[in-house]
């Protein structure tokens, strides 16, 4: 066990060295904690009355010789108890929880007795197609139930040092690389929902058996090459397919296989399954120092932030597959931008962030966190978004046009493919790990998260004390305790949402204006215990307006202060939100509403409404001139929104220049 | 044969009666009598290599013993044989041909052969499922294919006096009645797609066999009626569905079969269906004079024209299901708008004018006639749009959106399911029935096409010539002859694109302003030969706006001349039409551009663009200020789009107020 490790990478804090305690974020740490995580396990167990089932327990169960019956839910409905599992191993790893333990415990002793003898692990394939195991790479997810699964082994020895579930993923692994390869007899190919890449690298950290790292170089190497693995694998099936009785139908970009993925030029397909496997290629170059690998994360990337994401880091603008569509298409009312395809999203941005430390990153992992991935879930923890529109209309979703109604005006107890719940608690509950990142002889903050964290910084140990006021102004100060004096460099992020910034290191300004390193400012200094630095970044609130090519935002602004995207509800503003007008020049004010959703900033501004003189029951009129009533605008966070009941939302609102 | 003339209703013209020759209409009806019938008989023939192959008369010479093979094409494929014949009863109605006769009369030859013995005819249960006709009705259109059968009997019968097409639909119809029905052994339901109900008011006409009227009124007063017919049908069958392998999906009201027809409040479901269903009701409750039912026709005909069409007179938003979604949900960019459900709307319209001439069906008529029918071919008369957009951005309706794709940016040339090309031919082949009705001693005058008609009121035998200068401004001139001096009444509509008119008669001011009926100026007295009439109608460009409610036009503005609906489009106007702004205040310039589509009027304005300084790859940016900047807008009618190749189109611009 144990790994050397690579100094040129930027490595993440340990979540046992961060306890995060922060005005804003403790509350969705604690409610993981005390709500989502107890929830969920309800529902894994069928106990929610007014939920889908999910009969995911009971599926394990059932293989594990423990229960009778026979599998129900999705082909991948493993993953949701592995998703639950990593979740409560990240909880158990900042705070011990014997209870919650011991559920842990016997749900992976009930695993370990599902796992066949050669280590196969799968309940679908177990109990409803058996022999017919690694058949249908592209549509049965047996490859990302077991990234998962060793997802929730890694975080569960980490968090309690127990190895059981370790054993039986290593096992499980062992298997797989027995299966695929370029050898004979073995399987040629990849997994159809990318996944277990970034899981063997996990897994490669935590034993140091290189065996698992080049594994899942194998898969990402293998990806996209000609002739097309999926078509020969359904050519030997006979092009059944698992969904429907006709042929199956393939569109290898669908899976991002139609290229190589070094070749490939833009995201396209399924979104969480680019970012999935864009995080674990970063992994895998950034174990391997792999350039070209390295180039084609960067090149996927800037595809991605600079043409294919919304003001919110949502990712994925269609429906249909759940997938991007193309450069700049980025409908605000038809949208998909699914809660799963932010957090992998911040999955990449993390690993890019581990490779080169770079403010370009944490800006977009904040966006999708503070916008996407907290808008996701309500604030008592029990109802989801799984899509997160950027416009609704209540009945329009509700309607009869097929365009929309994938879209939900309110947030939904639980999913029958309820990927996104689960995905929203292990981030939140691994949220400590993305706040630093140590590089050498510096301390990277990319996250203004307050708490304390206990960082090895080149022999040293660096107590660290962060106190911050985000996201609602922009002061964060630090407080260093170090054993002894030591030479070190504290590189604070300057986002992307302030032009101005101040810092002070025991109360005297800090001059970082020719220090400042891929958007950090390097505080680098021989630092003793107590001293103290501030940070003040200027917040104004922005306009924030699209590149013109995004058709669907021309003419119109979203206001954001700091990293939170605002938008407007119905219970302020009315219905009719899309005769709303926000003057060029109108003075935006902040003020604080101790009310809703806990207490949140909230925007007003002296704004216009499109009206018409007596319009009645006509559709078309040429003799109704419109003429701008004045009104007064208000405008939310974005993440709180769809509280108040159903009704319309917009974050883009139309300007008046 | 011949039946007794209702004098409450409005007789339409007779197609032998009325001659069109129009500066603007005429290029139509010749194009029709040239090239799109003989092009769509190559199509139907297999001649047109670039096009996807029709095999209908292959279908039909199969079944009629002439040729070897087997049945390809939809299950309604028969029907666009049917759409042919009818257009070319209706050319042969206005002139001889006896090419084109001859080549009707052998594929009406093979028609009468692939009938079976008891009268039945549909080629695709004749040689693909022989032994399951009339088992699934929901969804195999063999009513529908028997409707349009019908059509082009009553059609050619009308048109060349030959009645072996009229003898094949009239047994085919009488063993339909035998099937249908109440009584011990028949099918106590109804079609999947309406279409036989007007048909068979047709035959009633031409045979003044009430049995074919009473037919129709069975199917209308059947439908919708619990328990679900389409439910009972496909217990008896099993469930199976002719699309697919698994269980039928039913949904009633995509069939407008989930209440019984009165009891509509909105139209609903697939859209072509909806406004055919309207029509035969219409006919009926014509013919019947059943109150309740022209009661039920006024309300879905309200709800249509107020809350669920388009500008254009393009009905159905929604390309799921070719049907209507709900009130207000009229999208631009994700439309439907179907050729056929437009025309299918101008036959709704126009038997309303027969049961009550008012000028509100004339008036959608004409919008629909000249926006949505002729916009849905190209000038050389082999390319046709199956959906009609209002808003196209090339690379998005190219692109991996699957919201879009449905929509072309161009013209096709022919289609798999090839309902709307013939629909256009039969449509604008007739279209002298659609210009003049009779009622009493009141001639109805609904469109403004040139032409000369021969009338019958009320004895007299009135000849009038009309000269049009329309679209492009409102002069009509009519001149009468007459045998004798006559007191007949001149009803002129005044349409709802014109708010101030001016009659003559014979040089000298007619005052109507108390004079009119419905929306038509009812100029009555006692004509002689060489009478002149002459209508001024005002033709303002108009500002057009829609009801707030259309979230998807708010704050935009379309022009509208005359009955033509104008837009913009790349080439006049650069690409990003999504900035273009269009002053409320702007001067709207109108002149004639003699190359575009055969000649047409532009409208020109000094307009804005919302631009930004340097707005560089970024996708969002906080300090870009917006501007406006002068620019110059250019607007040609709507039915002449996407004639320069693939570009950028929008109807509805912004507005600035």
């Amino acid at each position: 066990m144990g790994q050397a490790v690579n100094m040129s990478k930027a490595r993440p804090a340990s979540l046992q060295d961060v306890q995060i305690k922060d005005d804003f974020w403790s509350y969705y740490i604690d409610l993981v904690r005390d709500v989502v995580v107890p929830y969920q396990w309800d529902a894994l167990n069928d106990r929610i009355d007014s939920a889908e089932p999910s009969h995911a327990i009971a599926n394990f169960k059932i293989a594990a010789g423990e229960a009778e019956g026979s599998f129900h839910g999705m082909v991948f409905q493993d993953s949701d108890v592995a998703k639950w599992l990593e979740a409560v191993g990240y909880l158990l790893h900042t705070r011990k929880d014997p209870a919650l333990e011991q559920i842990a415990d016997d749900v992976i002793d009930t695993i370990a007795k599902a796992q066949h003898a050669d280590g196969y692990l799968n309940t679908y394939y177990t109990l409803q197609e058996p022999g017919k195991k690694w058949t249908n790479l592209a549509e049965c997810h047996e490859l990302y139930c077991a990234g998962h699964m060793i997802e929730a082994g890694v975080a569960y020895y980490k968090g309690t040092g127990k190895r059981k579930l370790l054993d039986v993923v290593c096992k499980m692994a062992d298997d797989i690389a027995v299966v695929f390869g370029d050898g004979p007899g073995q399987i040629a190919g990849y997994d159809g929902h990318q996944e277990i890449e970034l899981a063997l690298v996990k897994l490669y950290e935590v034993t140091g058996d290189s065996k698992y790292l080049e594994l899942s170089r194998y898969f990402i190497d293998k990806r996209g090459q000609k002739p097309s693995f999926f078509e020969a694998e359904a050519e030997a099936r006979g092009w059944t397919s698992h969904w429907h009785k006709g042929r199956i139908h393939l569109d290898d970009a669908y899976f991002q296989a139609h290229l190589p993925v070094r070749e490939q030029d833009a995201a396209i397909g399924h979104a969480v399954r680019v970012v999935y496997m864009l995080t674990g290629m970063a992994d895998v170059a950034r174990e391997t120092g792999d350039q070209s690998l390295i180039d084609a994360c960067r090149k996927l990337w800037d595809n991605i932030v600079s043409k294919q994401m919304y003001v919110t880091g949502g990712i994925g603008s269609m429906a249909q597959g759940e997938a991007f569509s193309f450069d700049y298409d980025l409908p605000n009312d038809t949208v998909y931008s699914e809660t799963c395809a932010a957090i992998g999203l911040i999955f990449f941005a993390h690993r890019m962030l581990q490779i080169e430390p770079d403010s370009r990153y944490a800006d977009v992992l904040e966006r999708a966190l503070y916008n996407t991935v907290i808008a996701g879930m309500s604030r008592d923890g029990k109802h989801f978004f799984y899509v997160n529109p950027l416009e609704v209309t209540p009945e329009v979703c509700d309607g009869r046009n097929k365009n929309y109604n994938h879209i939900k005006p309110v947030r939904q107890e639980w999913f029958g493919c309820a990927c996104c719940p689960p995905n929203i608690a292990r981030l939140l509950a691994s949220l400590g790990e993305y706040t630093y990142a140590v590089k050498g002889s510096t301390i990277y903050s990319h996250l203004y998260i307050g708490g304390e964290a206990n960082l090895q910084v080149e022999g040293a140990n660096v107590q660290l004390t962060q106190k911050s006021s985000m996201p609602w102004s922009g002061n964060v100060i630090y407080e260093l305790k170090l054993d002894a004096p030591s030479k070190l460099a504290l590189a604070l992020r300057l986002p992307d949402w302030s032009a101005s910034a101040k810092i002070t290191v025991n109360g005297k300004p800090f001059a970082f204006e020719d220090k400042i390193e891929g958007g950090y400012a390097i505080v680098e200094r021989t630092w003793s215990s107590g001293d103290v630095v501030e940070l003040v970044l200027e917040m104004p609130v922005m306009r924030v307006r699209s590149n013109p090519l995004v058709k669907y935002n021309a003419g119109k602004v979203a206001l954001q202060h700091g990293p939170l995207v605002y938008c407007v509800e119905e219970a302020d503003n009315g219905a009719g939100l899309s005769s709303l007008m926000l003057p060029a020049d109108s003075e935006l004010r902040v003020s604080f509403d101790k009310q809703l959703a806990g207490g949140l900033q909230v925007i007003s501004a002296n704004a216009l409404r499109l009206e018409y003189k007596q319009w009645g029951t006509q559709l078309y009129r040429s003799d109704a001139s419109a003429y701008l009533a004045p009104a007064e605008a208000k405008f939310i966070p974005y993440y709180a929104w769809a509280n108040r009941g159903k009704g319309e939302m917009a974050v883009w609102v139309k300007e008046r220049v």
